[in-house]
């Protein structure tokens, strides 16, 4: 089974020698791109799109969400809104209802957001567990994601949980409950900041994750400076997520080790802190990625498209600059070679906008501009 | 025809006594809000629509948009973003491409965009002239929003026109322009800033246009301190748009009158401009309204949910005074009593969210939560 697609006014492929071409055609075969080239140009397929001059753009890779959990801190968003401040501890609200639900609740909740994410263009989605803290319910949010996505992520070491010891929480997410959810589990990951985590605690859960397999990846320098990032760059983290707070020598060592800056603006918008700055990330050689964060108390969007237009107002980055981060940086982040672009031989994952160009994200903010999503089956 | 609407999770009617219902039903007859109750006593009715929960809000009164033009300023966006600021000017960009565009295609261009605004939950809009400039065209822009909406704004002052001498301009836009477009347009407005039209100026063209049965309304104080507030308090318009820098006096003088202040955080959000301060305007007990401005050189969104989440974010409102704004606020602008809520008599204009309650119009940015949108045949 082969499509084309012709008429494209605008295709973004981030192919070296022309990232961005005008006029353009694209043929998939096999859930593959297997041509590019001009519109008038297009190879015959089983099947044609005419994108009547709309901007093609690879699907989007959302490198962070935790879209497996239950309940709704709706209130505490707007009890923050009229001014009190986000800790770390409000996680513990979501773990309460999350362990309280059913597996099948838990499933038809992530599948319902994770279908209102393809609706936004977004064919890739890394799943955090997290909101568990306990060995059956890790297991069973990491089984839930584990069937929506092959990038999955054990977020044992979130927060510990209420009156659990930090010390006996360390051995326990890095003994049972590592050994029931590793094999449901690509990735390990910490949450590094004050209120959760120290330097050698996450440490010593990313050692261990490795240690069983998983690949590390970080929240790091969320809330404030900390050891986050530097930690990330030692242990050969996939991605430091946040980044926020960032010193010079942190900037220095993302760009040196090749560890990509996960940036989440959703957060940011929705608890009115600072936004990290990506210009100066960009402009040090650092990688960079633009994530939803999609979860229940700090950034509840699943708009890749919002946080475009986020980083955009925000962040200094060209519309571009935040699609690419938005597509090939989550690529990068996840370590995958077959998403985010639309060289020859990628995945078929791409979106045909309602737009004329790309700009059209940042330009358009809020709108849903996804006319036709595509995502291969393979 | 009547229809009933069952299992509310949470209704928003902005009735003095109960603004905001739990466990709702709604019964519409004949296009009006023919009854509200508890869900268990909901009437019979000949069709009926299961919430399941959902919340159920007013359609979004959009009371700004310059939805009838040509052309495309995406770049000028990019150009924006990168550092350049926003001056009156860019207007003419948009005017050019307007007056060579056919009937046909205006009108076609502003369906596009109208059907994009009520899939997004807006069921009341008013559409402004302004990118004719001269007679002819400026006609032709209002019959084609006046197919649309009764809410039409003939707008012949949005800028004096490349090579016309202003006071030459004035005349014609109290002259012949008004005779053409009047018999089209509800509303006269008038853009009263430096680079547009100074308070003299803009007095004159209100004035002409209330003799010719016109009401005002007004583009006032969007760059900088200026008179637009006051000129509006002095000629009694419906509303005073933009209003991002107000000194006390006119604070007080919007309180006093009751001129609508409308808010536009669109503007800002795609101009890096600084925001308005909603919270001191309803601290001080002025009306307020939020819309979109939608237009393509400083506000390319048509979605009232987007700008919520700014008034949230940005502005200091609450989610239930920014949807207030969104609804209500816009009526009062639109000096509109059957729209912009759901109490008995209302227009049966409503939208059920894909939540469960209107809180996660703010809470969840950027996502498109309309599940179905009801609009009123009448």
């Amino acid at each position: 089974m082969s499509t084309a697609i012709r008429g494209i006014g605008e295709l973004v492929t981030w192919d070296d020698d022309q990232p961005i071409r005008r006029d353009a055609g694209l043929v998939i075969d096999d859930g593959r791109v297997a041509w590019v080239g001009a519109s008038a140009d297009t190879p015959a397929a089983d099947e044609v799109i005419e994108a009547d001059g709309a901007a093609v753009i690879p699907g989007f890779v959302d490198s962070h969400t935790h879209l497996v959990f239950a309940g709704d801190r709706a209130e505490e968003f707007a009890a923050r809104m009229a001014g009190r401040r986000y800790e770390a501890g409000g996680i513990r609200t979501t773990v309460a209802a999350t362990r309280a639900a059913s597996t099948e609740q838990l499933a038809a909740g992530a599948e319902a957001r994770l279908a209102e994410l393809r609706a936004q263009g977004t064919t890739t989605v890394e799943i955090k567990s997290g909101y568990g803290l306990d060995v059956a319910t890790e297991a069973r949010l990491l089984e839930v994601a584990a069937a929506l996505t092959p990038e999955t992520t054990y977020l044992g070491a979130h927060v510990v949980p209420s009156g659990v010891d930090p010390d006996a929480y360390i051995a326990l997410v890095t003994g049972a409950m590592l050994e029931a959810c590793a094999p449901h589990a690509k990735w390990i990951d910490v949450f590094c900041e004050t209120g959760a985590f120290d330097a050698d605690q996450a440490r010593t859960v990313l050692r261990a994750g490795q240690a069983a397999g998983l690949l590390p990846r970080i929240h790091a320098n969320q809330l404030g400076y900390g050891p986050g990032v530097q930690l990330a760059c030692e242990v050969g983290a996939a991605a430091a997520d946040h980044c926020t707070y960032l010193s010079d020598a942190d900037v220095a060592a993302l760009a040196e080790t090749g560890v990509v800056a996960g940036l989440l603006p959703g957060v940011e918008f929705s608890t009115r802190h600072p936004y990290p700055d990506a210009r100066r990330l960009l402009d040090a050689g650092v990688r960079v990625a633009i994530a939803t964060d999609c979860n229940p108390g700090t950034s509840y969007t699943s708009s890749m498209s919002f946080c475009i237009a986020l980083a955009v107002r925000e962040m200094g980055l060209t519309p571009t600059e935040a699609l690419h981060a938005a597509t090939q940086g989550g690529a990068w982040s996840l370590q995958r070679t077959d998403v985010g672009h639309l060289r020859l031989g990628a995945r078929a994952d791409l979106v045909v906008l309602n737009a004329p160009s790309h700009l059209h994200l940042a330009y358009r903010p809020g709108v849903p501009l996804m006319r036709q999503v595509v995502r291969a089956a393979v």
